[in-house]
C-alpha cells in the first residue's frame, strides 16, 4: 500500500490545456500534494507516455513512486484513496452519495464530453447538432442541481466542498468556455441554466482551481487554430 | 447511510439476457444479498424504469430501500460499499490495486463493449472490422493477464476471488459466446488467448456466476433473431 509520507515522488505527465489533465491538477492542488509536472510533447508521444500508458497512450498519467495511474476519473479517485487522510475528502462518505457522484462523473465522461467533442470537430449542420446535444446534456445537469437531493441548494456537487463531480465537470470549464468562443455558440446559457452557470463561475474562482484553470481566451485561440487546421490542414513544404 | 440489516428491501430491475444486468446479479449473488428481480418489459419501458433512471432510461437499476442506483459498474461498486462487511470483497484494499481494477473495468466499458456492439450491429465488411477491433482489445486483456502484476498468475483479476474486473468482463461472457455463434466469428481464440479463455471458463463455472449466467445457446438465438430483424424488420400488418 502506498505510504503517505514526505519522501513520496509524484509526477504528472500532461499538457496544461488538456481538460483531463486539469482535473488531476485540481485534485492534487486541493489535497495539497506537491508534484513535478512533466510537459508531454504529444507529437511524437514521449517514451515515458508510451511506457506508462501502453493501452490508451493518452495523458494524463500520474506516476506515484514509479507506478503509473491512467484515466483522469480513475486518477482522481486514486488521489482520494492514496492520500485518504488529507483533507478535503473528494468523495462523500455515504455509499449512496458515492454512487450518485460516480453516476454523474460517468455522465460527464459518457455524454457531456462526447457531445462537446462533436462541437470541437463539427462544422455547419454537424456543429449545430452537436451544440443541441450538448445543451440537452447540460440541461440534465441543471435539472440535477435543482432537484437531486445530493446536490440541490449546495455550493458544489460535493456539498460545501469540491468533490469528484465538480472536478469531472469543472475540469472541462475552460474547454467549454473556449469552445463557446471559438464556435460562436452558447453551450451554457445563464438564463436557461442559472444554477449550472453560477456553479461554474464559483468553481473556477475557488482556491486550488483558479491556479490551474487554463485562461479561457488562450483556450479559445488554441481551439480555433486546431479547428482551422482540420478544415485546411497545413500543406507539407 | 444505508443500514445493513434483515429488513432491507432490494429490487433489481432488468432482463435476464442483458450482460449489464448479469453483472449486478453476480455481485448480489457473491455477497449473498436477497433481492426481488423485476422483469423489465422494455417495449414500452416501464414507469418504474423511467422514474428510476430518468437520465439514461436503461437497465439495470438497483433499488435499495426505495433509492435507485443506475449504471452497472456504479452499482457493483455500490454493492461493495453498502454491504462492505459482507465477504467477499469485490474491490482490492490497496489504493493502487483499486485504481488498476477501475482502469480495466473502464477498459471493458469503453473499448471491449463498443467493439462487441459493432459485431452485434455489423454485416459484411463492417462486421469483419468490428471482429478485428474486438480481437485487438481482447489481446490487450490477454497481455494484462500475462504481465500485469495485479493479475498475473492469479485465478481471477480479483486474485483468489472474483472482483470488479471479473464481474465487468465476465458479465459479458454469454454475450461474447452468443455473438461468436450468431456471427460465426472467433472473438476469443483459445490458442491466441489461452489465459483469457481459461479465465472465462473458470469464471462461468464458479459459484454465484453459473446460476445467473444466461445459457450460451439461448443468448446466441436471441442475438441471431435481433440481427435478422435489423436486416429485414418485420413489416406492420
Amino acid at each position: 500500500m502506498a505510504t503517505e509520507g514526505e519522501n513520496e515522488q509524484v509526477k504528472l505527465l500532461g499538457v496544461t490545456l488538456s481538460p483531463f489533465v486539469v482535473r488531476v491538477r485540481i485534485a492534487l492542488a486541493l489535497k495539497g500534494i506537491d508534484y513535478e509536472f512533466i510537459q508531454e510533447t504529444m507529437q511524437p508521444k514521449s517514451e515515458l507516455l508510451l511506457k506508462s500508458n501502453p493501452v490508451h497512450k493518452k495523458i494524463p498519467v500520474l506516476i506515484h513512486n514509479g507506478k503509473p495511474v491512467c484515466e483522469s476519473t480513475v486518477i482522481v479517485q486514486y488521489i482520494e484513496e492514496a492520500w485518504g487522510s488529507k483533507a478535503p475528502n473528494l468523495m462523500p462518505k455515504d455509499p449512496y452519495d458515492r454512487a450518485v457522484a460516480r453516476f454523474w462523473a460517468a455522465f460527464v465522461d459518457d455524454k457531456i464530453f462526447p457531445s462537446m467533442r462533436g462541437v470541437f470537430l463539427g462544422q455547419g449542420e454537424q456543429l449545430q447538432k452537436a451544440v443541441e446535444e450538448s445543451v440537452t446534456n447540460f440541461l440534465l445537469i441543471e435539472e440535477a442541481l435543482r432537484t437531486n437531493q445530493c446536490f440541490a441548494g449546495k455550493a458544489y456537487f460535493g456539498g460545501d466542498q469540491i468533490g469528484l463531480v465538480d472536478i469531472a465537470l469543472g475540469g472541462l470549464s475552460a474547454f467549454i468556455k473556449g469552445l463557446e468562443k471559438a464556435t460562436d455558440s452558447v453551450l451554457i446559457d445563464p438564463e436557461k441554466m442559472p444554477l449550472l452557470s453560477a456553479w461554474m463561475d464559483r468553481f473556477c474562482k475557488s482556491d486550488g482551481v483558479r491556479e490551474v484553470m487554463p485562461d479561457f481566451t488562450k483556450q479559445a485561440e488554441f481551439i480555433s487554430t486546431r479547428r482551422a487546421s482540420m478544415i485546411s490542414p497545413p500543406t507539407a513544404k
